[in-house]
């Protein structure tokens, strides 16, 4: 990841600008609640995505920074409302914004920050960023919403959870990736080779993440492990692992995702369940192949040390699961 | 109302249609809760000041009318998370959305509407629209946001308080008003003369609720009277009263609004004491001020049948008071 931070390094610091500005506001608690998330660390990938992808085609202007800081913005204003919908507690190793200034500031300055961003696309005048990026809102939110119409469902198809985290993740890589050669004028082609890019690294990043609420290839208890399983997400590895289970197992997995009822041990008898039926390799290996397509996407394109950091994303993208 | 609601009624059916169509998604739920809230009747004040201001330029094309439809989803988004904010239980004379599908659809169909509000206003072409509606999007949850920390504190400045109904309430107004002539092509002056009208009708419906939660000029106890008193908000009403009051009555809407300490009896004698110092007409008598402000916005532009009836129908907001 060090070529890609290295190489959009001076960009990112006029991100950080804009983000630090735009969420100025004389009602205090506003910059409160979104610093306290903005500053808290995130990797910012998905406006790297942005800078770098505009930057393969030599953009001279600043429009980039002002989408890359939007994406940003809307990222931040879905991790609020999600911690509201999941009533998580924690966010990133700190208290979610929610457990400090409650769920009501948590939803509205969520849509401060929504209209911030699109101000902000206003800005860039480019209508087709604006389409793209609009249309990634209202998927986004849509993909949330069905994972909320299948959450506690264990007869959820493979199918379904792939479309849900397409939706609620991949959306906005995809996006992220496509606006910067949007914002260069570059041709349709290279604009589709970076969105298929953004789409197949974000499904992979989603399925890392899944893999990873199980403690991933090593299967070590984190403090985070378990989020999951506790809230009855249905993904690739519960549905992997139930699929293949026996009667009793079954019987587990309903007791502890559809009914909610977990008592001490049962994450520990679920890690081990995953690991009889390998369903974290499986998880893992489905992201390999995405990341395999998000390659391939920029392998045609012009090499430039954008294009070739970006293939070297994918793979740090993935190894978080190890 | 009626000479405006015939006016634009061949328009709002197409503003209807163009709802119908945008809530549809494959995900069930999207449908139901946009539509139990969309179909639950409304007014539809809003976007009817986007089509009769686009018609009053004589604007030939289709634009007013997604326009329209964008500023009834960004006013159906907030009512969807100031149920969820509010912890309101009904909303319109039906259970709120929240109490039917939770608070976690509530939160995140009203980000879905959001992102289909920008959509529709990125198919109108109009970056300037996209601007004053996206602009207009931020302040209202700065709006929200203010309201929430000014919650409780009956030391809450007048000024604080027109700041926030300014924000929350008349900064759609002023855009929904505003628009319909920047679709059209209208000179400056004329889209200025259109934003202060929707500004002023705004602030005047604001300040209409917020009388009327205390049963308007009647007094009369309906159904729905007594929300703010019970949710501590701090309106023009209350601030009059406790401003006005005694040592006894400062600590009446102390224990009440600010501890929440409220027992049977309590919400009649707050109206007693609203009545006594006049609270509720001063309340009226500012939204009056404020309509003359509205039909003096209009006063110079040249006589259509939009604008007559538009000039009518601030008289209709204010007499809802009574």
């Amino acid at each position: 990841m060090d070529a890609l931070v290295a190489l959009v390094a001076r960009d990112m610091q006029r991100v950080n600008e804009t983000i630090l500005s735009r969420t100025g506001s004389d009602v205090t608690m506003i910059p409160e609640v979104a610093n306290h998330l903005i500053s808290s660390g995130g990797k910012r990938l998905r406006p790297m995505l942005t800078l770098a992808s505009a930057a393969h085609f030599g953009y001279p202007g600043d429009g980039h920074v002002k989408l890359a800081a939007s994406v940003e913005f809307m990222h931040t204003a879905t991790l609020l409302h999600d911690d509201v919908v999941d009533e998580s507690d924690m966010r990133r190793g700190k208290p979610a914004a929610r457990m400090v200034w409650g769920n009501q500031a948590s939803v509205l300055v969520g849509d401060f920050l929504l209209g911030q961003a699109f101000k902000m696309m206003v800005e860039t005048g480019s209508l087709e960023c604006l389409g793209i990026l609009s249309h990634a809102a209202a998927v986004i939110a849509e993909g949330e919403v069905m994972q909320l119409a299948a959450a506690k469902d264990l007869n959820t198809e493979e199918a379904t959870y792939l479309a849900v985290i397409e939706a609620k993740t991949a959306a906005l890589f995809a996006a992220a990736a496509e606006v910067g050669p949007v914002i260069a004028d570059a041709p349709a082609a290279e604009r589709e080779a970076f969105r298929l890019y953004g789409l197949y690294l974000g499904l992979a990043f989603q399925l890392v993440d899944d893999a990873l609420d199980y403690g991933g290839q090593s299967g070590q208890l984190g403090k985070k492990v378990g989020d999951d399983f506790r809230e009855g997400k249905i993904t690739l590895p519960v549905i992997t692992a139930f699929r293949a289970g026996d009667v009793a197992e079954r019987a587990f997995w309903k007791r502890c995702i559809e009914e909610g009822q977990i008592a001490d041990g049962d994450l520990e008898h679920a890690l081990r369940l995953l690991e009889k039926h390998d369903a974290i390799a499986v998880t893992i290996a489905r992201a390999h192949d995405y990341g395999d397509r998000a390659r391939a996407a920029l392998a045609a394109l012009a090499p430039t040390p954008q294009r070739d950091a970006l293939i070297e994303v994918v793979g740090f993208s993935i190894a978080r699961a190890y």
